[in-house]
Order: structure tokens, then C-alpha cells, then sequence
């Protein structure tokens, strides 16, 4: 048996929730609620960029994004999706999926970095992870 | 015949240089000397998001990104490669591609919207390009 040895980051554990293990990527909720911001994380070891998993791993990621993507878009009535893979801070692979709105506190900048984090009540985490998680079951 | 009805964003060209058209994606250079900054942008006409192409433009999209991420890395020896597909300015669909360095001006944040841009002389410019273009044609 493959031992899988991954282990999310504690700086991105600390920032996000639960959402879901999709078959390659643990799907994760960013705490901020200016924009619903997810987070895929490939359950694998060791991995910085992108072009370093295999063909298959790679092409199953782009897969989970673009699913995911598509799913948020629709979910959250985007007026874009911001796709970004950067692990400046935290190097372990992770991409970030972040619905912006034309009036949200960023617009038109990036996200990252923004200073303007306001994390979620309790109940309107638990409710939103909800939605999500329905919305990716009816897929 | 299909005409190729595609037009280079007057924004997205004003801030960049032309590098070569890649199967599907023009290959353009950001200039801003702070990193080399790559951008690909599909020739096709009326999409902001990637999962607006269809399965096969994708692949052929994440395949460009994949080499020039690989290529950027190597040929950079980046500390990081950042990957973004934003659009909130220029929503012609647009994918960067940049080569970060741990002693980079904006390091460790996004390099999107720094304020810190610093424009290539001329001759850096060219051989910058150059040295690109040899690289692809190694491939």
C-alpha cells in the first residue's frame, strides 16, 4: 500500500476551512468574506509548481480548477474568476480560486496581500461551506 | 477558411512586447525589468475566463503555460514561478506567467498592480527577447 504522507500547511490550515476532498485536490474555504476565495491543495508531498507533478496529476489538477471555477462563477453570480498559483509564502502547492465582484474592496486589484481580510461568523461559514458543498454534489 | 478574427487588447499591448505566437497563445514580455514577466494570451476572440474555451483549447492552453512556466523557470533560475489569470483590468483572457525572486521588489507579495514597474532599456529589451526566443527554439 502507498503511504500518503500529505500534510496540509499550518499557515494555510490557519486561514481556511474545510470544504471538501475532491479526488485530487483538498478544496478549502479562505476566511474572508469579501469574496468567496477557494483554495485547491493536491494531496501530494513535496510539490512547489505546477510543472512539477506528472501529466496525469497536472492535467486531473487543471481539471478540479476548472471545475471548480465554473462552479463559483455560477454559485456566486461572479463578474470574474481570478485564478492564481503563487506559494511565495507558503511554498506547498496550492492554487487559489477567488470570485471578484466589480464592488468588492480589491476591485480592480489582486486580492492577495489585500490588508482588508474580515473573516467570517461562524454561521455564515458553516452556511456557505454548505451551499458549496451541495452545488458540487448536484454536479 | 475560418477567419481569425483575434486582436491584441490595446492595453495589453501598450505595457508589452511581442516575444512569438505560440500554437495557441500569443507569447508577449511585460516591461517591467523587476522580473521577467510573460504573458500568454489565446488568439481567440470573446473569452474572460479559461473554462469559457472549449476541452481542447484548454489542454492546448495549460500545455503552453506548463512550457513556459518550465522554460521561465529554468532559464531564469526563478525561486518561484507566480501563475495568474485575473482580468479584472483587461479582460481579454490573459494568463502571466512570472519569474519571482526572493529579493524581488515586491517579494513576497503578488507582483500585480506594485506601483514599483521599472521599463527594460531598449538593448536590455531585445536581448531579453532574444534570449527567450532561442530558449523556445531549443525545445
Amino acid at each position: 500500500m502507498r503511504k500518503n504522507l500529505f500534510k496540509l500547511d499550518p499557515r494555510i490550515a490557519q486561514v481556511t476551512s474545510f470544504i471538501k476532498d475532491l479526488p485530487f485536490s483538498r478544496l478549502l474555504l479562505m476566511n474572508d468574506s469579501n469574496y468567496p476565495w477557494l483554495i485547491l491543495v493536491p494531496r501530494v508531498t513535496d510539490k512547489k509548481e505546477i510543472f512539477e507533478l506528472s501529466i496525469k496529476e497536472r492535467v486531473v489538477l487543471e481539471n478540479e480548477i476548472n471545475l471548480v471555477s465554473k462552479l463559483a462563477h455560477k454559485l456566486f453570480k461572479a463578474d470574474k474568476i481570478n485564478i492564481g498559483a503563487l506559494g511565495n509564502i507558503v511554498s506547498q502547492l496550492h492554487i487559489h480560486v477567488i470570485v471578484r465582484y466589480e464592488n468588492d474592496p480589491s476591485w480592480p486589484k489582486a486580492a492577495w496581500s489585500s490588508g482588508k481580510e474580515i473573516p467570517y461568523t461562524k454561521k455564515n461559514l458553516n452556511s456557505l461551506i454548505s451551499k458549496i458543498k451541495l452545488a458540487l454534489k448536484s454536479l
